[in-house]
């Protein structure tokens, strides 16, 4: 039985206009053995991008929105383009080959710019990007369990990203140390995540998360324009909020606003999750609105209007 | 002909005190092959640490310092404490194997922190690093050409360090998607490298190198407590000085007082470079004074001072 599927990528086809057999898009290998070149830059230099999102029985949740900003990725690493409608078909070959009774594996996308050409084995190499997904239902799932929360700086003015766009702010990278680093934190205060504020006093994202306020019958998250993630669950939590009615903003939000929020909700990989306490503060939560709101991003029902929801 | 060695570490024994014999210590494979398993930390996370420098002629520079930096990074990292004593031994075992007519390959000491336990092949792993060690020849290898330089904000205020350690400055982390993009916005703009500033104006570092200033005879870099690496070429560099009857400084460095500098040194992996031109202002140099400093290096005549000189 096939409970982690893992498929090597065709970086040419992947990133290209070649039009290849399917078996030649992508390559099922054995998960447990070795797949990758200790001289890919993926492991030299956290150097490449990636996505990640729940499968749920088969349906890959926001998988477009994933796969455009994958492509924003690509542009602000100064990388190709991907090539969407290939990533959507080798995307579905892994979910093929998967049969674990798991409704819900995760699946990653993961995209380095290829071999160091700084290396031997990398300069006698064509430079193509390495591209390889998989589908795991043994590793961590996510869960709508209740998390506790905490505000630390991101150490970033809120104007960086325009003015020095090399800090790669907004885009979703490999090099993830500061992220578990923020993570280890968290587990030293005892907390389950933490949300990143800007010196000057405003709102980021979690570390692999986006974050949601809610003020009575608005729905608030920060404009990515900042820096930040264009939130893909978050998008689908706004498409949800609509559909029943409510008004959803982007904007600068201070983090002093974002601790006094009726209801704050953290989204990522096709899950919204209550946050119950943020820097001490408890938080009311609604175990059926939330139950609702996954179970809407689950059946695709809030699919066709989250592509078009958007800061603009 | 060994051109290449690549050698995978017994990370048990490398972050421990088992003693093994040298063939299970570190084990040489083919270095055009697959090593490394797609669910590494490495890989997904870029997280890990690392250490480059040249070895000249069979002689690793600054290993020691090299390997101690490596043992500041893991502790930033909350990682286990290297064995320095196995670490020096693999290093000489790799170097044993290489037999290559190129003086100067490049070596590399590359931990992860194991296999991704939030994935189900690492979940059921036991948490050991992962380490590799390489000796390159065919490669790119360190030159001492004058190169140009220009400023660029690292985008936090300098007292971030002692307020944000999650941010990991001052550890050298496999997270290089920034370093490699400085060094592509270098390339946009025509120049060889760039060196970081705060945003309050002061001098850090280049994304892979140090930077010294000379005064006279008075040779200054930034304290590394304000986030940087703790410079193992621009210890050498500054154990030369001292052997020449200069003054050395650590200190906090204006970037505006940067520009001002006599003379700029960018130094890494064993090697003093001049600088010759910072943000338009041509610098002058002198080939044999670089001359002088990288044979004081190479030839090991800077090793023992290098290992007592500090920021403190």
């Amino acid at each position: 039985m096939a409970s982690i599927v893992l498929g090597m990528g065709n970086g040419r086809a992947l990133f290209g206009d070649e039009q290849v057999p399917d078996k030649e898009l992508i390559r099922l290998v054995d998960p447990e053995g070795l797949n990758i070149s200790a001289f890919d830059l993926s492991v030299l230099r956290g150097d490449g991008i990636f996505e990640a999102t729940t499968v749920w029985k088969g349906y890959p949740v926001s998988l477009e929105n994933h796969l455009r900003r994958l492509a924003h990725s690509a542009a602000l690493m100064d990388m190709p383009a991907p090539n969407i409608a290939a990533f959507t078909r080798a995307v579905d070959l892994v979910i093929a080959a998967y049969d674990d009774p798991e409704p819900g594996p995760l699946l990653r996308i993961i995209v380095s710019r290829g071999l160091d050409p700084e290396t031997g084995v990398g300069r006698a190499a064509d430079r193509v990007p390495t591209v390889f997904i998989f589908l795991d239902a043994k590793g961590a799932l996510h869960e709508a369990d209740p998390i506790t929360m905490v505000s630390m700086t991101r150490g970033y003015p809120s104007d960086i990203t325009t003015r020095a766009p090399w800090l790669l702010n907004g885009a979703k990278t490999l090099s993830y140390a500061f992220n578990c680093a923020v993570h280890r934190e968290c587990d030293r205060r005892g907390v389950g995540d933490a949300v990143l504020f800007t010196e000057d006093g405003f709102t980021l994202e979690c570390p692999n998360s986006s974050i949601v306020a809610r003020y009575g019958d608005t729905f608030v998250t920060p404009d990515p324009s900042i820096g930040i993630l264009n939130g893909t669950s978050q998008r689908e939590l706004f498409a949800w909020a609509m559909q029943e009615g409510r008004t959803v903003e982007y904007r600068k939000l201070p983090i002093a606003e974002l601790r006094e929020a009726d209801r704050l909700y953290m989204t990522h990989g096709g899950w919204v999750i209550p946050v119950n306490e943020l820097d001490g503060r408890a938080l009311e939560y609604d175990p059926a609105e939330i139950d609702a709101v996954n179970d809407a991003i689950h059946t695709g029902r809030t699919h066709d209007d989250a592509l078009t929801i958007g800061p603009r």
